[in-house]
């Protein structure tokens, strides 16, 4: 008999449900029995002993539903070793809930943040397996993280229509991608959607240098230029400035995020009319893609496995196309970022696209 | 021989190429010999003499592809008549321009800015033939209008990826949706996308009724509510003020659009997290749905049918599940809005929307 | 008090949860108490009395999943007064189950065979409301029938798929649509998705025509071309046939569908290579498209104010842009066909579209 | 100056022309004066010179588009060295062609049978670029071709499609996927899209197994069952015959594919309601999905930096998430398969799936 808790903790991202059903499915499969005690709401639910008690039933039919059916929730990893408002040590909280409901195990599906707790309450002792959930593709120790691909593809559908329309009107059009710190995500969206010029946080801009190649696109007869912009895309200037006066030059901008100032620029150089698009949290949304559904479903079955074979501390991530188990501590509090000269940048130069550096 | 000219005019949407290929394909398929001058970004084509001569082959192949081969622009009616930076007469050039080229008629593809200046022509003694192009549905005289189809699509689509983070995360979330200052669009992607409040310009909200269907739904077990709000939408207390006042309360606010304001007034009252997606841009865009193809390709063919017949001064509109002929001054500065006691309006309310009313 | 039954019988669609969502949300938003018993698999669940009872939580999130909550099953209208193999007599049994729950009405969605049993249900003196679901539109009395656009989608898009493959390979492709035994499906799936020739049951094909066509392509230049095909398109000779005659035919032939059947003609008359695709069931699949979404949910809104008012006997239908109560009698029984020379088959023809007659 | 030939050879796939745009962007953009000489029709055109001169911007606004602006054809390795009906050696015309317009280097798309003759004329001692084009990803010496994560997206649409029509209708259906003679596509698809059976080719399936899957579901309350079915499956007593034997028998059977055969076997063992779906050539057709755009958008790149630095006789490929170039000795004439052990199946069994040994 096992008896397992699992939680979705932080932004919410497509194929959440497929993964939590492969990890359901490959431990009702096996000869063991199984609990499963599903926490809601992120670690809250953990903290406060806020749980439901699921079947194999309750997982049937969500391989193809976005969202997570255990609820999330932000949990800082900052603020987790302080009191809550009522004075409850959160930490000794979680563990008490733990240890009542004789767990075996818990699997946590997170990001960055997720995974630094998750790797606390591991040193904590509890038995903890993690998978890699974020749209951003930013956790150190695997390839692949479950939801990339499918918000790719959503950024890459609002690309695609934006190039209609830009097309059609002569103007510069920026669309602004999810991706946290990272490139990522507005990379392969940006590549996929044919975007001109793309703007990441691993290769800060300079601003003379989009107006050139705006310039430049001009001069070879293209009517149009569509720029993809990181949310964390930060300029040459600003990569200088210490963490505390780069929150200060923000604050002072009327700007709401890094893509309006990109626009501002353009125009105040080129004259030209610029178009912002902000999908925002669309790329976290709807039906996973198929690569999201076969991926996030292996991750889950290898994650019962794993729980089948007693095996606790580990992110089950992807490494050279084969699934491998990552020691948690190898994972936390580290931030998987673009190699600026990565091939893939290469061949996105050799593409002719920019990015402005 | 007919000697037909072609511009597409006002933001760009979908189905406007298959509307144009509907026009020459059923030209070229009549006995008549046909000679096609499409003038390129809209007036300021038919102005500055900025054309080129097609045939049927340059409209294969673009029934599905978003945007107009011909290029638009805005061009404002309210200048028409004005002068340009050289001195021109616009008015008198597009008549020179027609003139000189022998024209027999101009078909002209846009919106209600459009119309304005299109009837213009028409008063100045130009054969005109228009279609009713704009996702907004607001064109007086016609049931539908293409593009509109293929933008609620689009922003269904959005809606439906929000729901699953709004859910997972027990919020509030706006999607603002395109209409410019009618309800269509909002109302049936709202509809279509599960939206629990809509808020539409023909029907001014009050915020405590907003807050009161948020807590409504709380107390009936909901976790999270979705809003989808049209750009144009108002409040009550807007709705009250003249056009001056109005413009220049708005001026004075931080938020860039009226979807913020609603978000600020939400978080206010209730405290909750309010998140805001505007999917802008991506609405008019990309490859028209078949509900668009079909009705942009019939009402082309009707169009190349009135060329044929000589019959001159119409829009070719949809009235009744028939495809009709809208003599143009019946059309132009006329606006077409929701009724707010409009049958679907009731039965948006049956099905539990709140209007915020 | 009011007690509603409701059962789906036929072949599913899109759209049918989302219809019963509406006539459910807008019962329950009503001040009247309601109590809802789903019968199971069609008239199936009403003969034997296999249910169960609903709350207006079981309709909540289902506005965009496709198929059934209920189950559906064909229950041949031909067969419906006889008893079944253990000697039941199913009218009486509905009947009985009908007035053991005490029901005030039972909400039937279906197509032209449900209607049939739906109307001698009303003649046997039950309280009936219908909802036209069918993805062929060939309803009586109604202009549109939901399941209809969201299948015109499906097949656009297999078409769509398809151009790509014709266009680099030279070939002559044929896509076979579902539509029974009328066109509306096949002839807006064609047009949306270019098709060169279509085939539709109205309008009996001659193979020569069929030929001609293709080779005034080729003399124009095209070099594939892409035949939409009705499931129940017929040649000029076999719509000469009596039924029998046609049925005996149809028997000796190993084509397993017309679409062989011509596509044998074509490869026979002019040694080119063709290639049938049949996207089958997936036409009747998936998550309804937002038009459907929405007008379903309209008809399911008004059924809900229909039996609030006690008027039963009555299809809840559209028409000229207005919903509608159509009398069960002038429904049942009857096929809604294309008219040969309705004014679409007419703009299709200006379109350059070979109908091969 | 390079002068470059291109040809796509083959059926056609997804991403063929975001590839060509990748070869000829990079090249464009290196110092480098190209001249791309495009041959039409696969083979065909460089055997009968058949060909159009190309420039960068032929390649512009291709990057989303299916099929191949080049057009393909499938001219067979077992007859290349065979003359042609007019007694021409097609091998030596493709030698002449190739030095009478004095390439550096000819790009070959294709996948298995365009490798083999792409390795006949490098032993013939043309200088030759393959890049990895094929749904089927059967192609040694790289992990991924392009074409396959798109056909792998319309496959698991479909098989959404069907399941909802399953679960309202308590049927029994059967999706075949294309794949040719390996398992790749059918296995992702039928993951993706939760098929709960997958008979591949590598794993020869029994009936007997199959039959007792479906009863395992029923008995635990399933209603439906899906099964992916590749176009190449085979069973147990099947794959004991030689080829001939197979062929024989094959021929013999009134059953279009495999999948009638399975179905028959199911509805004669339990007597359910069995539905075959073909989505067929679809699979090929329609625009890339991203993952693709962005991978054959890579390979094209790195195909230009070979060609640029003269080095020919390989074909770009990817493995473990890197591009490499692979000899094409080592790729032509073998093929790649899944391995019944792998780590994926392992997977799939794990989460349930049978694959009916």
């Amino acid at each position: 008999m096992k008896r397992i808790g699992m939680l979705t903790s932080g932004g919410d991202c497509q194929a959440l449900n497929a993964a939590m059903r492969g990890v359901v499915k490959s431990l009702v499969n096996s000869k063991e029995d199984v609990e499963i005690y599903g926490f809601l709401n992120g670690y809250k639910g953990l903290i406060y002993g806020d749980f439901k008690m699921l079947t194999g039933r309750d997982f049937a039919g969500i391989l193809t539903v976005g969202g997570t059916i255990l609820g999330s929730s932000r949990t800082p990893f900052k603020t987790i070793k302080d009191p809550d408002e009522n004075g409850l040590d959160k930490v000794e909280a979680m563990k008490q809930n733990y240890y009542k409901l004789r767990l075996d195990c818990i699997v946590i599906l997170g990001g960055n943040g997720t995974h630094k707790t998750a790797n606390l309450l591991r040193q904590e002792g509890l038995n903890i397996i993690t998978l890699p959930k974020t749209i951003d593709n930013d956790l150190y120790g695997t390839d692949m993280t479950f939801g990339f691909q499918s918000a790719v593809d959503i950024a890459t559908e609002c690309i695609d229509c934006i190039h209609t329309t830009a097309a059609s009107h002569s103007r510069v059009f920026i669309v602004e991608v999810m991706g946290h710190k990272v490139g990522y995500l507005t990379l392969n969206a940006g590549m996929a959607g044919g975007a001109d010029i793309i703007l990441i946080p691993e290769i800060p801009y300079d601003m003379d240098k989009i107006v050139e190649a705006i310039r430049q696109r001009e001069a070879n007869g293209s009517r149009f230029t569509i720029i993809a912009v990181a949310e964390g895309a930060i300029s040459k200037e600003d990569a200088k400035l210490s963490k505390k006066e780069f929150a200060k030059k923000r604050e002072k901008l009327s700007h709401p995020s890094v893509s309006y100032e990109v626009a501002a620029g353009i125009q105040e150089r080129t004259g030209q009319e610029v178009r912002v698009t902000v999908p925002g949290h669309t790329q976290r949304g709807g039906s996973p893609c198929p690569y999201d559904r076969v991926f996030a479903s292996r991750l889950g079955a290898e994650a019962g496995k794993l729980i089948l074979e007693g095996e606790y501390g580990f992110m089950v991530g992807y490494r050279n196309r084969e699934i491998v188990k990552v020691p948690l501590e190898d994972v936390a509090g580290k931030l998987k970022m673009l190699d600026p000269n990565a091939t893939i940048i290469q061949e996105a130069k050799m593409l002719g696209i920019s990015f402005g550096d």
